[in-house]
């Protein structure tokens, strides 16, 4: 399996990119992962990512206690590649038969390195096209909001188009609400409100949706987390896209119908830029 | 990782326990599994086992076609270790960075001997003490039925109780509607009626569910699926459970109240055993 291996990988440290078959994270999804741009030698947000990550392993009960080692092994095999896309992986390690979590748990840590995927400053530009997918999220509460391995329902909503000038799939939950995107969160801005779906039942509540939230007071506009329908999108203003690796996409079509970029969306561009160009956006 | 392997493993063939951390079985829970018992030299119910991963596969989009090599290396692993417990796992194989799937994914099989349990016996006629957990089973009728790996619902359920001498919970989705085990099916009697949830929402739909269905004619009892809750389990007969590897487990106790072991149950577990010992359940 090692000959397919195209990316550098670290696991546990090792340059070797070999799993056994009895980690949990293969067997039930048991584990959580973050993923992060690397920019000027630095993984962007990475206090917010590994907030997150803890925040992640406690929900799931993962005793993952080497954190301090991935800030030196996300540098280790990050260095001299810039930009990148950096991808953590934490799962409970081996376990035997059974949903049971062994006593002594013993987490896999993986850290991967991706090329920066084409496009994505495009995209910050001109703006994207999305659908709407028929596949809709189950309520899990005690899953919601954390970014865990269990991810059919994202796989099987990107399944549901192959036409390349699409890039994202919306998604709504079974009774209708807007949740997110396949890969992203969503946002809506209508007058001086600026709204992001609620992500207590599904939905995974992303860094760069915090930090969009959190830069709101200086455009000036109000963020409210709230419920949105697809009426709230058909009325809204600007909708945009948002996560650790596109940033801010405007969202200029949702199926063929034309969504108009607009001025907060450009002025919530600047301030991101403004914000990651200052050169410490890896320590927030 | 490969230090750490106790039990014997075949991936693709290989007797290496080495899997690509890109593998997207263990990225998004892209995969499906089978656990079979193999007694007497033989896979119980091969046949429909393989007739669920391929629903499974095909549900999911997974190419997978190799199917007949999954039988040799069944036997290969198995032999002369009898009885134990077989794991198959298919998943999509590896990927790239996102959910889009590959446009030539190489699916991934992995093949796992495992002991056989200790108890199993013990407790078909002992019965089992039960509980009911507070996770609840989101909906999702696209992967409802099928054996995915996504699994962190029962690993969380799995975490509400430690008490060695409770050996499963049942679950329910959020409307309060009893669904299955954290490993097994529900089964409740009531008269000359059996019962058993419906799987169209959530839920994993168990070989020997389909089985015992089955055997139903010859106890002779009525075998429906349809919505069961709370009160149907405190008022039933009988309630029993059943997977591949427990066959039928009388429950004799839900939280403390204590269930009664029947007749119908017992009958059901000679028919089963009748059938398992005629030696050509494999083909079934």
């Amino acid at each position: 399996m090692t000959s397919r291996v195209t990316i550098p990988v670290l696991i546990n440290g090792e340059p070797l990119d070999c799993l056994s078959s009895l980690d949990r994270g293969l067997l039930y999804g048991d584990g959580v992962f973050e993923t992060l741009t690397v920019l000027g030698g630095q993984p962007q947000f990475w206090r917010r990512h590994m907030t997150r990550l803890r925040a992640g392993c406690k929900r799931l009960g993962i005793p993952f206690r080497d954190e301090s080692c991935l800030l030196e092994e996300a540098c280790k095999i990050t260095v001299g590649s810039d930009p990148c896309v950096l991808k953590v992986i934490v799962t409970r390690g081996p376990g035997g038969r059974g949903y049971q979590a062994p006593v002594a748990s013993k987490p896999a840590r993986i850290i991967q390195r991706h090329p920066y995927p084409d496009g994505v400053p495009a995209c910050r530009v001109d703006g994207e096209a999305v659908r709407l997918c028929e596949q809709r999220l189950g309520w899990n509460p005690a899953l919601a909001g954390i970014k865990h391995l269990n991810r059919l329902e994202q796989v099987l909503a990107r399944q549901e188009w192959d036409d390349p000038d699409i890039r994202e799939g919306l998604l709504c939950d079974r009774d209708g609400r807007l949740i997110e995107g396949t890969m992203s969160n969503l946002f809506v801005i209508k007058g001086q409100t600026l709204a992001t779906p609620d992500l207590t039942r599904c939905g995974v509540a992303g860094i760069m949706r915090t930090v969009v939230m959190e830069l709101a007071d200086q455009v000036p506009v109000q963020a409210r987390i709230k419920t949105l329908t697809l009426p709230d999108l058909e009325q809204a203003d600007e909708v945009f896209l948002t996560n650790s690796v596109i940033g801010i996409w405007p969202v200029i079509e949702v199926d063929k119908q034309s969504c108009g970029k607009g001025p907060i969306t450009r002025r919530l561009q600047d301030l991101l830029a403004n914000l990651q160009s200052g050169g410490d956006a890896w320590q927030q």
